[in-house]
């Protein structure tokens, strides 16, 4: 029987990574700037041409892959069947502060990558990280929990009942969008004022306080009483959007990553509990928060997750063989 | 082979029904207030006593009914593995503002049925009410619908891809208690101010104007300024709501049931679309919401479709056996 061999992309907004591996864990992993400019599939072309580049540091030819697992921004639609993306943060025809050389409405991923592809599955970033939590990470065995990643945006992976939800076109997560404040000014990239992300992620943080998320963070640990005080009240949104989950969906466990929580989960963690909570004690009490335990290269390896046979879970999760991974970055 | 029969339990905050059906249909309903005094096991005694009433009025023997289904009114939470109910309008001992003549703070639902049936399934009425809207109703063939009742609580049932959610205590759709409003003092039940429900449920929104929620709609309707512009923001509370759920879950179809909504629907609908509409197309497009179907006995319907077998449901949902069913209402 031939080896079989695995690909994987990581779509960000600003970096793109591609991944080759075989049944002893990531073989080669080759990352590049995200395109934003060209046709409508100059991003799918330049997944192809990465997973070439990947294949070339394995010394595999790209030929012999039939599977690819991607791990991507959203959201998404379909078009003729086939899964796209309409990021705000990559079209710039979807956004109204159009900083982007394109003006891009649909990027037809799916279309493109299955012309050379055989098993092509796309999921949402934190649906891929909340994969790869429920077979290497912080999820493994509990069927009711959510991931989060709390950086320059807000996104969450659900799963309900040992059921990863995807929704109607692969959408599902997208709380980072509710509505939590009727009179902030804060706004999103989406044009909400008042949502989850708007309130609390990195970028809308810095924009609305005019200073460097990282600086009102220190600035906090070191003891300034304002920078607490804004401190307090991010953890009070993000808690609060917590727990509109959990009543929604009768959580037991959420697993936080992304690099604002990476940074200061000490600071942040006693703050957004007791938000958590206070409230419902029918819903909220066992709920428990812990960090994400696969936090920088979860998006790979949650698109490994997607496509890889059942087989190797178990030798994977007992070798952790992506820790000697090494990323070769292209210009 | 015998004849397979089934019970079902409708169990609300004000009155309990047990239904008795065999394949062709239900055979006898018989309903009372739901009791609020005695010992904690005292629901689940009703319970049996009304299901041998039912069975009475059917020509049926109770101990030849192996199989019960239940739509209760929640949280459910667990005791010895078995579920219960620590439901604020039931239990004394949980509520804030006690009205009800008990202390109690569990009720030992399936402990008690179980000593009678040998298969008894419980679920939130929400849920209930979506699986039948699922089977017989509203919702057939839509894998990502939500229930929504807007009545004197809010409640919901939520199903994605096709899978019915229930969470770590069976407790998923709890999302009547989202906060939306930071400043709103208005209460809920549960103790939070300016979640969904007390937003907008018939009981708190009667609190909160300090008029009956029929007056208000009634006045709306004739063209009262003033009462139109209190629709209108329950409407905006309602919709914002309903778009927290879409961008949670990438739900395409709504399905709304519930007394407010069953005698408003006309006028609220426009404003409910409105809000849905107004944000995150990618999220929202084709989002479309109807009124739930079985709406009377719907809670029925969804119990017996609990414990229903499947050869059962193409002929029902042909048939529609519950239209001639008689209710007998005993003191």
């Amino acid at each position: 029987m031939a080896e079989i061999l695995l690909g994987a992309l990581d779509i960000g907004g600003s970096k793109l990574a591609a991944t080759i591996a075989n049944d002893q864990g990531p073989i080669a992993r080759v990352v590049q700037a995200t395109v934003k400019s060209g046709k409508p599939d100059a991003l799918g072309q330049q997944c192809l041409a990465l997973l070439a580049a990947a294949g070339n540091a394995a010394n595999i030819d790209i030929k012999e892959v039939a599977s690819v697992g991607v791990s991507s921004c959203g959201p998404f639609a379909h078009q003729d069947g086939a899964i796209g993306l309409v990021a705000p943060n990559l079209c710039g025809g979807l956004t109204q502060e159009n900083d982007l050389p394109n003006d891009w409405t649909f990027i037809p991923l799916e279309f493109t990558l299955r012309k050379q592809f055989s098993k092509v599955v796309i999921e949402n970033d934190c649906i891929a990280a909340l994969t790869a939590e429920r077979y290497f990470g912080a999820a493994q065995a509990e069927p009711n929990s959510v991931y989060v990643t709390w950086s320059t945006g807000v996104g969450f992976g659900l799963c309900v009942d040992g059921h990863i939800l995807r929704g109607k076109h692969g959408n599902a997560g997208h709380a980072g969008h509710i509505l939590l404040s009727e009179f902030s000014d804060a706004l999103c990239g989406c044009g909400n004022r008042g949502d989850l992300e708007a309130l609390v992620s990195g970028r809308n943080l810095a924009k609305h306080y005019a200073r460097a998320a990282e600086d009102i963070f220190t600035s906090a640990t070191a003891g300034d009483a304002a920078s607490l005080n804004i401190v307090k009240d991010l953890a009070k949104w993000f808690g609060r959007g917590l727990y509109n989950l959990v009543t929604t969906l009768d959580t037991r466990c959420i697993l936080v990553g992304g690099s604002v929580w990476r940074h200061h989960a000490e600071l942040l963690s006693p703050f957004v509990e007791a938000e958590i909570h206070s409230r419902f004690p029918a819903l909220t009490k066992g709920v428990t928060l812990r960090s994400a335990e696969l936090d920088d290269l979860v998006a790979d390896i949650g698109a490994l997750a997607l496509v890889m046979p059942e087989s190797w879970v178990a030798d994977w999760r007992n070798r952790q063989p992506w820790i000697k991974l090494q990323t070769i970055a292209l210009d």
